[in-house]
This record gives structure tokens, sequence and C-alpha cells, in this order.
């Protein structure tokens, strides 16, 4: 098993970083994380002036994936997430959904024990540690490591947990996947631009699927599959979601249009990743008994 | 127990409607209800050209509980429903959340029968019935019943099933409830404008909370709470949810708006109801571990 250590660290999805790991499919891979802060804030006290805003929003590798050409999809099983103890969440002025209100910058820090994560005095809320930066380089240019998009990248998917796979669009040789940006807990809309931020380790097996590949990227949890967009706004996100998943119901059921649209009505719940990031986040998510993995790949 | 015949429609919230039964706090009413097309298509040749629209999205009422004045909040319990058999679904060129493309209209019919909706050949939808127009008269003027606000409407939230609550605002003497449009099944966003949609009953019971209102309609499910907020978009639908989320936090532990808002991003789950009424919905919802409904009234 080969180990990618948190020091290689990139701040945008590209085709031009040099790869940190060669794999090969099958492979079975470590990667250690920062915070999405860079680890820079290690008490409340330490004021958010202090932090070097290009050090925020990393992500560990790239991985060459050996074999991973474009039009590939690259399947990534998140078998294990490790969490530190030490996490810390933050109110930055002007973010996140409430970021019209006036409000001050601040930091608390959160210890992950026993399974919970303790917020406050007598309130602790139970961990389900998860990844938010997840991706493979874009077709062109690059893509900062805080944005998200069609090739993944800061997600804030609270679904990403071990025991689920991601299906990524591969857009250039080799995949360059890099992931990052652990939460000990979120919820679905992350209101306040942060979560429990938190330095781990995600154990991750990587496999290629050959001259097929999603339109966004597909989550497949334990009984359903996910298909994950985003826009400019939730409502753009919702009907790039929604048309990617009544496309799917025609392929998987040759039905019309009209017919995967009504059915879409009955069985395709779209639900909110995340409100707070460059891009807003929208999920299409259908159970596995409507829908196979073949007819979400193109 | 009172029944209120489905022949008693109104097709908007309004103060001026004539009560068509008044009631007692504590009392239990059976209100029949029509399908949001009116009971006006019987079979898949119907053509959507025969409609005649003013029929359309009707609730049944209104209720004009005793003793309920502008301020208060009126507590309905779903203690059952009953749907028929027969429903249908349809598609509406430029409606539904692809209305831009373009599609025919089209009907298609759908039996619920043994605890599943039978969709198609070999295809079927686990039956959650639900009441997806739910409401009080407004302050001022009157809302069409297929729209919908603070006063409830229209709503369309899977969620609103046997065995939840509903807190509504009350605005008018008597709070001049009303419902109708159930669905024999709908997922989260109705993508195509419908659902199931079919006739049914639902045995209700009513209280009153005096001089307490919440701010948007609050439901009660089993073991959370959901601020039940729309907007022109899901964008402002969702603002609006989280800013009640978090004033509601900041009243349950006496916390600053930072804390409630980092604590927002943990607990509180941003979700969709609809995107495809006249108001986008968007529900905050809050496990009752962290919220009491005392905190949701203000």
């Amino acid at each position: 098993m080969k180990t990618v250590p948190r020091s290689k660290v990139i701040y945008s999805f590209s085709s031009q970083h040099k790869p940190a790991e060669h794999i090969k499919p099958g492979e079975i891979v470590l990667l250690e994380t920062e915070d999405a802060l860079g680890g820079q804030i290690k008490n409340e006290e330490n004021s958010l002036d202090v932090l070097d805003w290009s050090k925020v929003d990393g992500a560990t590798g790239p991985i060459f994936i050996e074999g991973a050409e474009p039009g590939d999809t690259l399947a990534v099983e998140i078998l294990d997430i490790k969490i530190d103890e030490k996490g810390l969440i933050v109110t930055v002025p002007k973010h996140g959904i409430l970021g019209e209100k006036p409000f001050k910058p601040s930091t608390k820090m959160a210890i992950t024990k026993d399974g919970y994560v303790h917020f406050d005095e007598g309130v602790r809320v139970r961990a389900d540690p998860m990844i938010g930066t997840i991706g493979v380089a874009p077709e062109s240019d690059e893509i900062p490591s805080g944005s998200l998009g069609r090739h993944g990248g800061n997600m804030d998917v609270k679904m990403l947990t071990a025991g689920t796979k991601l299906y990524l669009p591969v857009f250039v040789e080799g995949a360059l996947f890099a992931a990052g940006d652990m939460h000990a807990v979120q919820a679905d809309g992350e209101l306040c631009v942060s979560a429990i931020e938190v330095a781990g380790e995600a154990l991750l097996k990587f496999n290629l699927i050959k001259n097929r590949k999603p339109k966004w990227p597909i989550l497949e949890a334990h009984g359903s599959f996910a298909i994950l967009a985003c826009g400019k706004t939730l409502d753009e996100a919702a009907s790039s979601a929604s048309r990617a998943a009544v496309k799917a119901l025609m392929r998987e059921y040759a039905w019309s249009f009209e017919m995967a649209y009504m059915f879409g009505s009955l069985t395709v719940d779209l639900e909110i990743n995340q409100v707070v990031d460059p891009k807003k986040g929208v999920r299409a998510v259908i159970s596995k008994e409507f829908m196979s993995l073949d007819s979400l790949l193109t």
C-alpha cells in the first residue's frame, strides 16, 4: 500500500501538476490530508487575520492512475476515513448563506471523541466523518481546489463517507486525483461556510471503467446513486441534476422523455449539498431499485 | 366528528371566504379532498386541453377555528390519510424544472394498491400518501391555492404524512384552514410539476397555541422539526429557512449569532420541498435533540 503524505498539497485541480504518486488500477492508497485551513489555526485566540489564505483549501495529490484516459471513469472507493481528534469551525464575515448580515470572525475548537463532536459545554453532535474535496484534473485550465465542477473538487457532500464510492469523469491522462478538506460532521447546506474542519487519513481504492463516463460525479451509497451537480445558483444546480437524472431514467427504462420526467417526480429526490462554495451543489438521489450504474454512464 | 365534503372547495386562501364549517380547538375533522386536477381527468385519452384550469388546485374548506386570532398558532395534527386507488400524473408543456425543453402534454393513470403505486408494467413505487396543499387565510388579499407562502398553501412537502403535525401562523380571526392536493407518492423536487394526484380523506385534529406564532409553517415529524420556507428562487428560500433556523438556535441555547451560525452548519439540513410551484420551497430540518418547539415560536 502506498501512502501520499499531506506535505504533497495542491491548491488547484490542473493537468499541469506533477504527480505525487503513480498507481495501477486496483491499488489501495493511504492519503493523508491537512484540515481546510492548512493547519494554521491552533486555538480560538488565533485570529483569522493571521491566515495565509493561499494555504487554504488544499488537497493531497495528485495521484496518476496508470491507464486512465480522457473519456474513462475513475472509480474511487472510500474504504476508511480516520480523523484527528482536534478540529475547528470558523465564521468568516461576508461568507456563508447569511453573509449579508454583520457578524464577527470567530473560531471554535471542537474535539471529536467517542463518536461525538463536542461543540460546547453539554452540546455534542454525532460525528460522521466525510471528505469535502475530492476530484480530478479538469479538461482545460486549472480550477482552484476551493471550487467545484464536473471534475469534482470542493463538493462538500455529507454522504461522502467511508463505505461509499465516487465515479469521476477522467479528462486528462492519468486522471490526476487529489482529495482533502475532511469534516468530522457537516449538515446539508454547510450554512456558515465551514464545518468541523479536521486533518485525517483516507484509505482509497482506485479502479477504472474504460470508455464510458458520467456527466457529473456519481456517488454510490448503500442503496442509492446520487448525481452531484453544481451551478451558479441552487436553481441552476437543481436543473442540471434533474436533467441528468431524467436522461438516466430514459436510458434505464427505454422510456420517452415524458415518462421519465413523470417518474422522476416520484422517485428522484433533489437534495442540497452546500450553499456556500463558489458554486452551489445539488444532488439528485435515486434508489438502486430504479437505477443501475450503467444508465448513469455514456 | 365533523365531515367537510369535497364539494366545499376554494381556489384561494382568503379572509373573504365564508366558512364551510366551524369547530372548537381539540375537535377532530374528516376532510374530503378532490385531486389537484379537480377530478376532471378520468383516463389517459382525456386530453389536458379539456381541462377547466379554474377548477385546478382546489382545497377543501375553509374551517373556522373558534378562538383563533391573529398572532396565534394553529396546530394541525394529521391523524390519518386515506387515498383513492385511482390516481394520475401529468406533464404540462413549459412546466416543471425542465419546462424549457420541448415535450408533449401527457397523462398517466396509476393505481395505488397493496401499498404500492403501480406506475408502469413491472414498475411500482412504494406509496407514501401526503397532503400537498394545507394552509390558512393570509393577512391581506387572497393567495391562489396553487401558490404558497407563510400561510402554507401548495407547499408540496413529502414529509407531510399521517403522524406529523403542522404549526401555522394565524393571520385572521378563525384562521380559515383548508387543505387538498393529496399525493400517493412524491419525491423531493416534484420535477415534472405533478405527482400521483389522488382524491382522499384526511383525519385532522386542530389545536391552538395562543399569542405565539412561527415565522414560517413548522412541520413536526417523529424526531425532527422542519421550517417550511419559500421564495422566488431556491436560493432565496434557502436563505429564509437558514435565517429562521439560526434565530431559533440563538433562542434555544442563548447563543450569539456566530455560535448559532456555526452550529447550524453541523446540525441544520437544508432540504428541497419542490422546485416547480409559483414559489420554490426549502425546509430547514433539525433534530429534536437540538431544538424545542418553544424556540421556533415568537
